[in-house]
């Protein structure tokens, strides 16, 4: 079994790391990246082709994972040569996954969603796929993967990578707000208490870590949110009857993070307290 | 030690049993009660006073625990009368709450939140309470309830409940708007399992019963929500500059609990699938 990387970041590499120690041939190729890529490639030991397009040809399973403005490019690049099972698991909307896989000639496609992070989750991490060849894909779990086949359907499991994004977004959301206030009346600790007594066991914990990554990836999010949301109001324009009323809580949560991310500066990475000061000081 | 309820409830009932088996003498009136109250006094065992009046007399503690609308009134008929502590455990604003205590004349007072439900909380369910008296309250401790003193202003503890309301209702919108549109596209039991792949233990479970409990309790929760909207909105007006742009995901809340109290009639307990028909069948 050969698997192609299209990528070598963080989901291409550890991927890479875990079907190489199962004796997979773990192959990748260096073609238009960056020095950090090809130093993690070389620390990784994986297999290096002279360019995308060898890779294309020699891989059992190419798995794009580049970043999101690159996948419909990439998959433009390799569409005629792939000769395997090709798998989208970028962070792309179900329209855009569609938009890379019409690329691959030989029709072998199906489009993954990572859910949660790669690091944290580790090899059981959760991976759902659809598409016309996810169950070939899905045959990677005999090298220990916790690969999910959702639909044949192509799309469903970026869909529903944005629907999760879209919840856990929102949760993020609604406790800077309510922890902004309770930080405003003096009562934020006491608030994280309040809500460790009922909610999940590692509350406070998880808690706080949600608050800085949101904080530090403002920028970021409010771009995936920007893009969920037009996901969703495109389906529900289409589908839904009374799609201004029952999506007051994904709009607020789109708003909310467009506001953060104009008030903190790329690479910040402010603690709650620091973010809410920035609440007051800019525009 | 002599505990006194005024109201004889849900939350009355359950901490006087407690209370009770620990050795402490409670006492409640059953003046101007239902039928069902008197049954609940007499099976619980508790000593009943003639009228709110004596039972005022007599208590140490005298805890007001009846409907939110009553509050108020129940506190200005004992005012007077009141000997030991007089402490308001009802759903009330934090205004509300202060206008209730005003009318105690010796002024010994307490306001407290019982976080989360008396009944699945058990004796150790989280008691916040504030005010001049609160540490005297939470001398029940010894009996083994758990009341934690927040501060000695009034208030603070029904302002930690409505913060905690609004997360906690946010998340329950967050999870109907979100789990509609899953629904919609066939993917709601996916994206249950997706979301249990990361979120807490038991997820799937407490989200189901989130819900069920959202829907069947709509025209409470969202009057409960008007309140708390009242109450930040008018702190916002005093305290904050930007309160449109940090508020809206607890507006957001506020809007969706009223867009479905409208779509559910008064006693029904539908479950999602059910719900989430009525989003489109009715106006």
């Amino acid at each position: 079994m050969k698997v192609g990387f299209l990528g070598f970041g963080e989901v291409a590499s550890t991927l890479s790391g875990w079907l190489k120690d199962a004796g997979v041939e773990v192959y990748t190729s260096l073609e238009g990246r960056s020095d950090k890529t090809r130093a993690r490639a070389k620390n990784y030991g994986v297999k290096v082709c002279k360019d995308n397009k060898s890779l294309a040809k020699i891989s059992d399973i190419l798995i794009s994972a580049v970043t999101p403005a690159e996948a419909v490019k990439i998959a433009k690049d390799v569409g005629k040569y792939t000769r395997g099972i090709y798998v989208d698991v970028n962070n792309i909307s179900p329209q855009t996954a569609k938009e890379a896989l019409d690329c691959i000639e030989n029709g072998k496609t199906a489009d993954a969603a990572i859910i949660g992070g790669i690091k944290k989750g580790g090899i059981k991490v959760l991976i759902l796929v659809s598409g016309s060849h996810a169950e070939q894909f899905s045959r990677l779990n005999q090298y220990g993967l916790n690969i999910k086949v959702i639909a044949p359907e192509v799309g469903k499991a970026k869909t529903l990578k944005m629907l999760r994004s879209s919840y856990t977004k929102g949760v993020s959301a609604l406790l800077l707000e309510t922890l902004y206030l309770a930080n405003e009346m003096g009562l934020d600790d006491e608030f994280l208490r309040c809500l460790e007594a009922t909610e999940c066991p590692g509350f406070r914990e998880s808690t706080l870590s949600r608050i800085k990554n949101s904080a530090y990836h403002a920028q970021r999010k409010s771009q995936e949110m920007e893009e969920v949301l037009k996901f969703i109001e495109d389906y529900s324009k289409l589908e839904l009857t009374d799609e201004d009323e029952c999506l007051s809580m994904i709009k607020a949560t789109g708003e909310f993070f467009k506001y953060i991310s104009n008030k903190i500066e790329l690479d910040e990475r402010p603690n709650y307290k620091e973010l809410f000061e920035s609440f007051k000081s800019k525009n």
